[in-house]
């Protein structure tokens, strides 16, 4: 399969090669993302991999890959993803999200390309859902409350669009919270795990943590699984279909805060900075998993307890080379 | 009052701006646009208006005018508004709607305006109705089915986003079609009136012209009405509302075509070229201005008899100029 990855760089790019690699056969592969990758991407036996700098928002560069590489698939993972992030930069968050979507589908369907894209989108975009709308399935009404949700909407309209006008072969989906090794230490459970671990390294048994609101729930999905429904999608998914992708459990932050302590072995109490509070966030998120299980057959595998155990077990290891990102929002 | 227009040297502005001459006390006017205009903005006894060009994907000018004359009202009619445009460029028509109107609004947020938006939406956004759901209503589900209607949609998501999170003072409008003398040749009436206009400019009694799809159905509705339901709803719509302006009356193109042969008194054949056939085009649009009359008591009371009457004497006198536009979507 020869298949074109947007924000190689990133964490999920990371994990979805390490699938191909155990899983594809003849895979090749052409990473583009505005960053270069912190890992050797040169060192995998099974599948070929390039990799080349590209702004998506300037499209010609993304003309020329491909035309030439001509991928049958595209998994369109570049994004600026955090909600936090979005209320900061709202004009980079759309152009970063729903603009470089716009570019790429453009170019599919002016270069006539036969190649399937999966449209990565969010669980954000419900937006403000209440108890009874839970858990959340994909034909639900979308509030989208946070620039990002916005764009992730707005995406997913014109996906609809180039689906319908133009026949382009697009899969979208609804991404919701997903973690394990490797994820950015900016995002909120790698901060939680990292903070605790600094408690430990610092020889203390107990220690305190700044928070947000502890109280609001999230379904969480290992980033493990969640490439192996991206992949599924691409082969297997229904054309112009949405689907969510997640555990379908919720839980409460203050919950994964006590099993990161059980974990680690440290007491941790934590206190609320109201910086960490997010403008008009969601109290609760919980999806349904019932039409991609219909559809292709994916459901998550992966426990919880097994994933935040094996983030421990990664950063512990990257904490020993002092290697965290700093927590900025 | 203080007022702001973006799209200052299009022909909705012109109407605005007449309105203001013949009601408004002490209004004070800064346009801007991309374009200049080609009307003479100098010449207003009643009102002040003054004239800056701004490319509203470069904020910086933006923030400069927005932070010194600091508007108490801002008429936002910039915008790319052809849908068969849209389908031509999708990304330039996402840049010139939605991102122009990001740009806007994140500015006025940032420089803490006190300031009134009026953010100008379509019809188009309705998208893929039937028969069944004529007349629409504000609270209508939308299916966007071109470029233009997407980059509209998400323009008035933004706009929620920005009344619900920041409590920026921002109202909406759904605009069906609107008419008027001074409007673009390009735009499907006064394309109509022109070539007609040219076969009695040649002395003929009959002639042909070649269209696309007549028995399409479009809610017409007199620029001169839209402007005072603009000015209406700058001063006394509800914060964050949404409003139908339309003349709740359903016309065919055909019957158009035929109001324009009697009031030329030139019978007109018609040929159907494919070149004006739309992807994807909605068969009916009608709305229902029922919200906005409860609201603000603003109801059309122009009949499209007079307003055809009216554009058929304005392009007969510009034609004998020979000031036309080339037709060319």
């Amino acid at each position: 399969m020869k298949l074109l990855i947007t924000g190689f760089s990133g964490f999920v790019s990371q994990h979805f090669l390490n699938f191909l690699e155990e899983n594809a056969e003849d895979a090749e592969v052409c990473g583009i993302d505005i960053n270069k990758p912190t890992f050797d991407y040169g060192n995998y036996k099974n599948i070929q991999v390039k990799f080349y700098t590209v702004n998506l928002l300037e499209p010609d560069t993304l003309n020329i890959i491909l035309d030439i590489f001509r991928p049958e698939f595209i998994l369109h993972l570049a994004s600026f993803s955090s909600v936090a992030y979005s209320w900061k930069h709202p004009i980079e968050c759309f152009n970063n999200n729903t603009n470089i979507f716009l570019n790429i589908v453009d170019t599919v369907h002016k270069l006539k390309l036969n190649c399937r894209i999966l449209s990565v989108g969010s669980s954000e975009e419900y937006g403000n859902v209440t108890e009874q709308d839970i858990p959340l399935f994909e034909e639900n009404k979308v509030l989208p409350c946070s620039p990002y949700a916005v764009a992730r909407v707005s995406q997913e309209m014109l996906s609809n669009l180039y689906v319908n006008s133009y026949g382009l072969d697009i899969v979208m989906t609804r991404s919701f919270n997903h973690i394990g090794p490797l994820q950015d230490t900016r995002f909120v459970i790698p901060s939680f795990i990292t903070r605790i671990l600094k408690i430990k390294q610092e020889g203390k048994q107990e220690g305190t943590i700044e928070t947000g609101d502890l109280s609001i729930i999230r379904d969480f999905v290992d980033v493990r699984d969640v490439v192996k429904a991206y992949y599924n999608l691409l082969v297997y998914g229904k054309i112009g279909e949405l689907y969510n992708i997640c555990s379908g459990k919720g839980i409460a932050l203050r919950d994964i805060v006590n099993m990161i302590s059980n974990i680690t072995g440290i007491r941790v109490n934590t206190v609320i900075n109201s910086e960490y509070i997010r403008v008009n966030d969601n109290h609760i998120i919980i999806g349904s998993y019932e039409k991609i299980e219909k559809d292709i057959g994916w459901r998550p595998i992966i426990p919880i307890e097994k994933t935040l155990r094996d983030m421990v077990g990664y950063y512990e290891k990257i904490n020993d080379n002092g290697c965290y990102k700093k927590f900025d929002n």
